[in-house]
This record gives C-alpha cells, sequence and structure tokens, in this order.
C-alpha cells in the first residue's frame, strides 16, 4: 500500500486562487509549496482566466502533485458570484484535469471534519489547526492560501484513512 | 475598412455546448459551420470540461473565427446552476483566449435587439429571424445552437456597424 501521496489543494476565485502543495505521509503531512495567485479587475475576463490557467498548469509542472483537490460548491452569496467562481473553478479544474491529474472534490463540511474534527468549524479553528498540523510559525497572508491548505490535507487524509 | 469578419459564437453549458461560425458581410451574413457538444452526465466534471475545451479548440482550428462571442451572463435559474454554467464558461472562454481569438460578451438584450429589433424577443422570434437572416431551410436540432448563432450574428452586426 502506497501511504503517501502530494495533493495540489485549490481555492478557486477570479482576484484570487489559492493553492497549496501538501505531501501526506500517514499522519504528518508537510507543507510542500502554497500561495495566492492574483488578476486584476482591471484586466479583461479572458486574459484573467488564461493567467490562472496557465500559472496553475506551471504549479503543476513544477511541484508534480497526483491529485488536485478542489472544495465542491454548491452555493455561493448569489447568483452572480457562482457564475465568476464557477469560472475560475472550471479552469483550475482544466489545468487538473490537461496534466493528468486525478481530481477530487471535496464539501466544505468534509474539509473541516477533516482537519479539525468539526464539521461546523469557523475559520479561526480552521486556521489554527492547519498551522499545527504543519507545524507553521505562521498562517499564509491570504485565507484563500489557508482555505487551499486545508483542502489539501482532507485529501491526504482521506486517502491515508482508506 | 475591413467590412466581413468571422465570428464563432458559443451558447456554454455543461451537458450542451453550442457553437456556430458565420461570417459577416455587411447585410448579408453566411453561416460557415454550427454544431452542438454535447457531454454525458454519467462522466466526470474534469472530462467533461477537457471535452467541451478541446473540442472548441478543435472547432476554432478547423474555422478560424477571429472573434469569439459569447452571452454576458448575470443571472440563471439559481446559484448551482450559475456556478455549473460558469465552468463551461470559463473553459469555453479560455479556449478562445489561448487561440488568440478576441472575446466579445454580450448581453442577452443586445443579441436579441440586434438580431430582431427588439430586446425583449421570445425564443420563437429569434429562431424565426436566424432562419430568414441566414437563409435557413429549417433551425438546428437544438435550441443551443441556434443561440449560439445569434451570439455570432449580433456580433458580427455590432461590428460592420461601428
Amino acid at each position: 500500500m502506497k501511504t503517501s501521496r502530494r495533493v495540489l489543494g485549490v481555492d478557486p476565485g477570479l482576484a484570487r486562487m489559492g493553492w497549496a502543495v501538501v505531501e501526506s505521509r500517514g499522519a504528518s503531512p508537510k507543507l510542500i509549496g502554497c500561495g495566492c495567485l492574483e488578476t486584476s479587475p482591471r484586466a479583461a475576463l479572458p486574459v484573467r482566466l488564461a493567467q490562472l490557467h496557465r500559472r496553475l498548469s506551471e504549479i503543476i509542472k513544477e511541484y508534480r502533485p497526483e491529485i488536485m483537490a478542489i472544495e465542491k460548491l454548491y452555493f455561493t452569496k448569489n447568483v452572480s458570484t457562482g457564475i465568476v467562481v464557477g469560472q475560475a473553478r472550471g479552469v483550475a479544474i482544466l489545468a487538473g484535469a490537461m496534466a493528468q491529474l486525478a481530481v477530487e472534490e471535496f464539501t466544505p463540511t468534509a474539509v473541516k471534519s477533516a482537519v479539525t474534527g468539526d464539521g461546523r468549524a469557523d475559520k479561526r479553528q480552521m486556521g489554527k489547526m492547519v498551522q499545527l498540523l504543519l507545524n507553521l510559525k505562521r498562517l499564509p497572508r491570504h485565507d484563500d492560501t489557508t482555505d487551499a491548505i486545508a483542502i489539501a490535507l482532507c485529501a491526504g487524509a482521506v486517502k491515508v484513512l482508506n
């Protein structure tokens, strides 16, 4: 049985897309790299989508994860947010599919539950556990990056438990 | 002044994505090709998005349009429809951007107005005018294809008027 795997977690958004590469080896996951891709609201939509797709493809090429983990999205604040996030999510998933990664989707509840043991954990609890589990001196500057780490941790945990 | 241009109209959707290539030469537009890309609900989301992206990229390669025209989307029936359509829309726009097409967005009202003269035209009126303007014996089997033709006609008309 393979006991470790390298997961790219993605928290999709048009203005900011969090990403994190986590290697899960049983109970001791390790953060290999993370960051937040930003696009300018002044740029045209096609340019922004192409930037996100290209930069995420470069990250996949550099870090060679086996799995892309992304949040399963059912609801957003409103319909037009859903359309915007959906567009960014589409090009992120496409980058994974084009690089032959297995793309796995997790509900927000599953992510919270895997990271804190509580499916209704709040942002603060999530941040604390992310920091603790990966032994980080501080949390990333953007919440989007922390969210991406949490999603990657969830995907790693799920597989090791299976 | 260049008086003609070749437009790829796209009506995005995950299960069905309508497309149409229209050449606009002043008042006499010509339908060069059209169809409807379908993906199976039984296939995984990454596979479906990759299929749509690949097939649309092939169409661009084959027909060599200069412009991609796509509907500006603000509202859908509900949030989860918005997310699903957004994902398909994202990979369609990306296919255009990656092929260096100019991607132009039009509101449904602008499309209706350009095709029928009435921004509140219904589906039947739109179909009639599409058939008339392009001198078609019959309308395409899928509404998605007819919608894609209408969007392409709108983009052609707008530019020739400018």
